[in-house]
């Protein structure tokens, strides 16, 4: 059931995957095929021991919130509590929030124990990429000096839709990634503008932090949040936030009280 | 060897070991009872889901670093690679960090998962509490908007000594916490001072966080804290702290590099 066991077991772990789907392939429905549509996906990560979310990492996004560009990566976190499929909706509590809001972000996940690991090294550690909303409550987000409670509401953190492993995304920097509600853009751009890569947060990171298999980085979002047009999720809208190569996440907002 | 299965069974896992230790007790040593100084203790829990931190809530600290009295409780995160037991070192790279400093806290633990629980109902989801540590690296801490750089070192949380059950501790309000360094006391105060008592935390968490078993919350530190008074840990300084009815941990810095 949890995965970080078939992250530790890297290569092993996918040439046996492998194997599988050929000899399920092969032998037809009734042995472990499904159509897409007839099964529900949760997050392709269950129980992470870590959450470390990027802030302020396109330029972009720097300058819409009037913010400088950091010096050192900013982190904060989001817990376990926030992860959901990536087709599942989100419910709103707007005596909560009135102020919720996506950031469309490249995910990454750590595949192997990681401490003071090099640049260079970096991604010897990673397992894969996937698609991530950090779904924020901006009024919570700001109404005291560290952001967290605004950011790790339950089912906060839309991922998915599967893990796409580095033999199939040779540059994590060329990527396009947009967001739409409702179908119109409203967040476009490309990984290319990270101020900090997948490499030098896997670097910088495990210089303080022993990284763990399964722990989750999401790397920040560009441009075009809701705040910054004054624009915020109301309920029934769609999210749909989607990264070349990796594939699409929706989300559909479900008012609750 | 996880103790959040303990919790979740409350009363009937505490009725279980009373029984144990008297049957070990009357057996005597070689059947399981060993004498203190023998044992390694560890953390009382191991894999917490969260570990919730609350920062500014002691009306004292608040003025030291300059701040406003909050209207909600401020609260940010460490990860559980920060979990030591109440005796183990703490490995100092002054590479990292110049400005290490403790911060002495009450921390309560999850007995059963809490959403949207009223602060009159809060204790029957509390486990009990135990002593904490906060160790923060200053510098990193404020070289950008969020603290959880500086919050969440390998090893910057020793916790413990045991977790002393609310069957032994009537009210989390009335005990006198104490912080000394190298036997000079820099924090005293009182349980009685905190600006969100245990009750509120959990019925402020819990209304937009499911809190599950074993999640750790420290409730934020009194005044006295080094950063204050210009003076820092060192390589072989030794911080105790101690809190009335619960124990003391005793944490020694070692330099690393």
């Amino acid at each position: 059931e949890d995965p970080t066991l078939f992250l530790e077991n890297g290569e092993f772990s996918l040439r046996a995957a492998d194997e599988a789907v050929k000899y399920a392939l092969e032998s037809g429905t009734g042995t472990g095929v499904y159509k897409r549509a007839e099964v529900h996906i949760g997050p392709p990560i269950l129980n992470p021991k870590k959450i470390i979310c990027v802030g302020l990492n396109y330029a972009d996004h720097i300058k819409e919130m009037n913010r400088e560009l950091p010096t050192h990566p900013v982190v904060f976190a989001k817990f376990s509590n926030t992860l959901m499929g990536p087709n599942e909706p989100f419910p709103l509590r707007t005596s909560l929030t009135e102020k919720l809001d996506y950031e469309g972000e490249l995910a990454f996940v750590i595949g192997k124990r990681a401490y003071r690991v090099s640049e260079e090294e970096a991604l010897d550690y990673v397992a894969g990429y996937t698609v991530a909303n950090d779904i924020t409550a901006r009024d919570m987000q700001k109404r005291t000096v560290q952001w967290l409670q605004g950011k790790t509401l339950d089912k906060s953190l839309p991922l998915g839709p599967w893990l796409v492993t580095l033999d199939e995304i040779k540059n994590s920097q060329a990527l396009s990634i947009k967001t739409s509600v409702n179908g119109v853009v409203r967040q476009s751009s490309n990984t290319a503008n990270l101020v900090f890569n997948v490499n030098r947060l896997v670097a910088f990171l495990s210089d303080f932090i022993t990284l763990e298999p399964g722990d989750i980085i999401i790397t920040g979002t560009p441009g075009g949040v809701g705040e910054a047009q004054g624009l915020f999720l109301q309920d029934g809208d769609v999210v749909k936030v989607e990264i070349e190569g990796i594939g699409t996440i929706e989300t559909k907002i479900i008012k609750e009280d």
